[in-house]
């Protein structure tokens, strides 16, 4: 049995998911969204997704973490936002020791839904199936379960890529 | 007297710059960059910058820290990546109950050479002028203590803005 934890990135809320897998099942162990104050100066608000994401790594101990790479379409201004948010989801559960795994969103989709182009209202129902059992807090919530998903999946080439970096 | 540390930030170097503040004389007190290694992960990078910061803080014990915001005029992807950088250094001074201030290019520049649109060199000139002693180890250091210049000159200000954003 291996437990992941999976993060949908954001400034004002980070999601995130926590399931179980053996072999091939997958089962849901809690998910919920970590929020932001928006009055706050941005140092502090680093600091509150830190505080929360360390909580919820102690409380559920993962082995293993996933984090949604960015899709950066938008303009420069925000991807720098997003890309301090982000940082905080892959510096917590690399600062307790676990292997972080990024996924770009179109695999994501492909993974639980079977296609790169679904609808984000067609991931949450497929993370509904698949995780039967789940009620789902909130769609960053449902995002960050399908993070994880998809590192079940891919987890095996994961591990081959990092092997490969490492030495290469 | 008190004591200031500035960052400049950036994933593969960030530079800081500890400085001492008497009335209206400073003191150069240190400086120096973080570097990460590029074969690493990008999560057990921003590790590496967060180990290196949080140690610089504990040894020199600043009272205030400033960052310079970033100019973010490149493609989205480029400032997605030094967002996650630039996040380290917001979230470490923060987490150790500094108060963070964050200040332009252009004023970082125009506090300490004269001009918003000094050249990089003039500025590095400038600071070696105003912190007598200072053996300037690199120029992401000599930005670092350009920004703790800034703020040693604007420090007041900021916290009215500070108490201003908190109340409204």
């Amino acid at each position: 049995m291996i437990r992941l934890i999976g993060f949908d990135p954001g400034l004002r809320n980070t999601g995130w998911g926590v399931i179980d897998v053996r072999g091939n099942r997958l089962s849901h162990v809690a998910d919920g969204v970590v929020k932001t104050e928006a009055r706050l100066p941005l140092a502090e608000r680093l600091v509150q997704l830190h505080d929360g994401l360390s909580q919820i790594l102690e409380q559920f101990n993962p082995d293993e973490a996933a984090v949604e790479e960015t899709f950066v379409n938008k303009n420069a201004a925000s991807a720098l936002k997003l890309g301090q948010a982000r940082a905080i989801s892959l510096l917590v559960p690399a600062q307790a020791g676990l292997a972080v795994a990024e996924y770009s969103a179109n695999l994501i989709k492909k993974t639980v839904v079977g296609g790169g182009h679904a609808a984000k209202r067609q991931v949450q129902m497929m993370v509904g199936t698949l995780l039967p059992g789940a009620a789902l807090k909130s769609a960053d919530a449902a995002d960050a379960l399908a993070v994880a998903i998809c590192h079940a999946h891919h987890r095996d080439s994961f591990e081959a890529r990092a092997v490969l970096a490492a030495s290469g």
